[in-house]
């Protein structure tokens, strides 16, 4: 039997649409997955998702739509639905992929079908209650460094990005891009710090997920001149700022999970400057398509090096290593993995 | 066999201790089933609840103590671990007993074993999404009116109150009391309205669970003289203050969905003037142990009245229909009930 007939169940969240209109990190990632590997010629694949959702792929749904955007559903009540909808048919498919964080598990033990859970990050050290408690699944973290040291994972599968919507531009901007979630984690106020001490301007874009960190590190620094803050930035907006960037700075305070803003950055052209925390010195080739550091000295040192870098090498890093077909291509191998698993499994208890 | 070996797995929530240490309506209910089962000689008793719980069943645990009493616990993920667990172990009982609202629900297609779901109330219309979903389940109500049209009830069983700790006293004490949660729902004002209209003292307990109700239509009749706010009460309390009832004003605004506090009064031989909403038809027999009534005038016309109830017709009334052992009894005609269907399904399929 070839590999690609055989019966995937897509498990994606129903906080939003997949893949969501505008916010939603697990949708796209769960959307990218479904729609690359019907784009590599896997024939029987059902994405689980609202009603409402859009795909290649045979869509079942049992929510109408993401509980996000419909403020009368009580989400557990959606989430509990969902996915005991997808558990209740598990018989049909040879493996269900979950994107859908740590519920799912609980479920395992009733049902045959593997399951393969991509662990998005993990949103409280609480939640490896549940992961710890199922070690006997198939995990794959999104980053060599997004790992707990008590889980077996099958594989690191970086996340892909859709390269049709960003434009690579070999000539460089003049002023250094925040861009990302404004918040502590993704050191926005180290930005500034960094723009300051190299005398450049900032263009700072994003949504502001902590308001009182906004108030009192941000907006201090803001002076609609040589720092601005232009707001959040679809991706049209956000391939038009990145045609400003002569770098863009990310100097997260704690360890990154994956760090899409750094291969999008990349994807056009633009090195990136990055704390050396977590997944960052996996995205990034140190002085190849960016640089690591470990404060703002250091990132104001590396402003000063930016032109080493080779913008077309940044683009080509990206096309190697975080296109959604290199993401499936990365799962495609998962997949084979578990399922000779899975065949021996069978063989033993035979 | 005897059907009182069967495997009985009553599943309690893990919000507290089961028995709860103070609040915790499921917990005391989920307790006062299993040790009533195990009383009545039941001798295969299994309680899943947190691992700190006390029982003379067997206790099984994977949560060590309740999220509500430990914060560093994130509550879902103590509620599906502990679910899941149960569910894992579903083939060694031949009957669940969820008093843990709708998840269980989710897994009950993945399992053999039957489950009987008491639905200790719809805490939102929404999560009847999940009831409805499963309309092969087996579901008790705790009144005849806190049903919904939809759904398939094997029976009512009303809960059961533990009579030793509530003394019957034939003797009337000379002011009115208003016994539960300061709320809206629980009409603490319309108490208020009526003391003032018969001109008779009136005694407040319970916790405050709506500050702003509180203060807005509570505080502003309490004179600390013949109106007065005694604050929550324990069992112990509580017996003093009945002690001091001529009769318990319980005036809800929203239809009751049993009314623990009118069994306990009754059983302390104090007449209830209630609200003719929801269950209260149920739990007091009109012009026998109480009074049913539509406003704050008919209740205070029925104040007039209250000589008319025998005292001991009360605490009978209780007796006959409100004790633990009522309940548990009403529970071994629903098991009874189940087995014998199940038995039915077996033979069709066999």
């Amino acid at each position: 039997m070839d590999i690609k007939d055989k019966r995937i169940a897509v498990l994606s969240p129903v906080a939003w649409r997949t893949p969501p209109r505008a916010y939603g990190a697990w949708e796209t990632v769960a959307s990218n997955i479904t729609e690359g590997l019907v784009a590599r010629g896997w024939k029987n694949v059902t994405l689980f998702a609202t009603k409402d959702s859009q795909t290649k792929a045979k869509l079942v749904g049992f929510v109408e739509r993401g509980y996000e955007e419909d403020k009368n559903q009580i989400p557990l009540v959606s989430t509990v639905l969902h996915i005991g909808k997808v558990m209740e048919r598990a018989g049909e498919f040879d493996l269900i992929h979950s994107n859908f964080d740590y519920i799912p598990l609980t479920y395992l033990p009733l049902i045959k079908t593997p399951m393969l859970t991509t662990i998005h990050g993990f949103s409280d050290p609480d939640i490896l209650r549940v992961y710890r408690d199922h070690k006997d699944a198939y995990y794959v973290s999104i980053s060599d460094s997004d790992r707990d040291a008590e889980l077996p994972y099958v594989a690191t599968v970086y996340n892909g990005i859709d390269l049709s919507n960003i434009t690579f531009r070999d000539k460089p901007g003049d002023k250094l891009v925040f861009l990302g979630r404004i918040h502590r984690d993704k050191g926005t106020h180290l930005a500034i710090e960094t723009a300051k001490k190299c005398g450049m301007d900032l263009l700072i874009a994003g949504i502001i997920q902590d308001q009182q960190y906004f108030d009192d590190f941000v907006k201090p620094g803001i002076d609609g001149n040589k720092i601005q803050y232009i707001g959040p930035v679809n991706p049209v907006q956000r391939d038009a700022l990145l045609k400003e960037a002569y770098a863009v700075i990310h100097l997260n305070t704690i360890p990154e999970r994956f760090g899409l803003v750094m291969a999008e950055s990349m994807a056009a052209g633009v090195p990136v400057i990055a704390m050396d925390l977590g997944s960052c010195r996996e995205v990034i080739a140190d002085k190849q398509t960016g640089y690591l550091v470990k404060d703002t000295d250091q990132a104001a040192e590396a402003v000063g090096k930016i032109e080493k870098i080779d913008r077309r090498k940044c683009r080509r890093h990206v096309e190697a290593n975080f296109t959604i077909d290199k993401m499936v291509e990365g799962y495609e191998k998962v997949y084979a993995e578990i399922f000779r698993r899975e065949a021996l499994k069978k063989q033993t208890t035979a």
